[in-house]
């Protein structure tokens, strides 16, 4: 069987811990553009099913966002890990056939924040760059989560969420945490390139991809939704 | 029973994600002391048990140092995480009674890294800067994970592994990459008293506690020490 340790970054990308990948950070902390990035890659998860990158993100951004899940994780801890994020679908079939963007988003609001999911619709790369904006200038949320068809990055394999932690806007690049992290580690890419690959129709929807805009819910853990019965 | 979200940094440690940790990690970037820090969080696991604080920390520092685990991950992904650092002591052993300093050196070596332990015996203090510093001021590793009594830093619990991802010396501060992260996200600590919590006596080996340096071995995956018989 074929396998693989981690794939080639596509040249066109900056690897976060090339010297030049570093050196965007730092300008980018000190432009107030890598807000999100803190709290983000300090709950960076790697996504523990290969078709879990939904769930991936949501985990980091869930506990980046720094919400109490209300139940226990594993001994005394709460914390947010894939199997606590039962709700809309089950893990057997979120790893057998992934999540469209809505069953993330209402994954997202069954465990406690306030999303709003944006269709990559033609004519909306003005309302991403305000949506990343407004993610990394704030130190600790709303925090943006892309869908993507990695194809349009240059990337081996389809379909993908991955969350935003930075932007360096004289570059016009953002920073990618990739939950893949075995394949990708965290890469800058052009931000129009990244909009582009979250205009892919996805083929269980039919419609485009696009991005959720999560932040702290005003309640806590809110059961929105019920796993659909069984049988 | 009890259960905890998150435990609050004493109030003398200064987190990651706020102000001033920003504003550490900004100067530490400047200062070229932040080097391992990137390779280190960008791979950044959190523990995936209560007891496997050890394992937590060499998978972080594994994958942080690329190396490949020449053995299946999940899918054709080859990748480090607990359950495939199984050689010199069961992962049920590991959880019911944790690692000494000499067991987690020997997962190391057997996973492929060179690897240097070093006992925090009395005058050990300026070893310990130099350790640091060669690490924080590489890119691409060597990387130190420090063993320590958490009561040393005020905190709750006992005694913990974590890596190290960069030193700001104007504040003689270490950025401690908390494995731990639904406990204490990662945060910055005075380097004296990080020593002095290494200085504490470990009740299994009644040695004192200390730090391993861990770089890319020149071979790959060595498997030199085999699992105790069973029964």
């Amino acid at each position: 069987m074929v396998s693989f340790h981690r794939r080639p970054l596509p040249e066109d990308l900056v690897a976060f811990e090339s010297e030049l990948g570093r050196q965007l950070l730092a300008e980018a902390i000190a432009a107030g553009t890598a807000g999100a990035f803190f709290p983000l890659v300090a709950q960076l998860h790697t996504q523990a099913d290969p078709a879990w990158c939904g769930l991936g993100s949501l985990v980091t951004a869930l506990n980046a966002l720094g919400i109490d899940p209300q139940r226990p994780w594993k001994g005394p801890w709460r914390h947010f890990s894939e199997d606590l994020l039962i709700c809309c679908k089950t893990l057997e079939q979120a790893a057998a056939e992934g999540l469209t963007l809505p069953e993330v988003a209402c994954l997202a609001a069954c465990n406690g924040a306030d999303v709003r999911g944006v269709s990559a619709e033609p004519g909306t790369i003005d309302a991403f760059r305000s949506d990343l904006r407004a993610s990394v200038t704030a130190p600790a949320g709303p925090f943006v989560i892309v869908n993507y068809d990695r194809a349009g990055l240059g990337q081996t394999g389809a379909g993908h969420y991955s969350p935003v932690g930075a932007v360096h806007e004289a570059r016009d690049l953002a920073l990618i945490l990739d939950v893949a992290r075995f394949k990708y580690p965290p890469h800058w890419a052009p931000v129009e390139r990244l909009w582009q690959a979250a205009r892919a129709e996805d083929p269980s929807t039919g419609h485009p991809r696009g991005w959720l805009v999560l932040s702290r819910g005003t309640s806590s853990v809110r059961p929105l939704c019920a796993l659909p019965a069984e049988g």
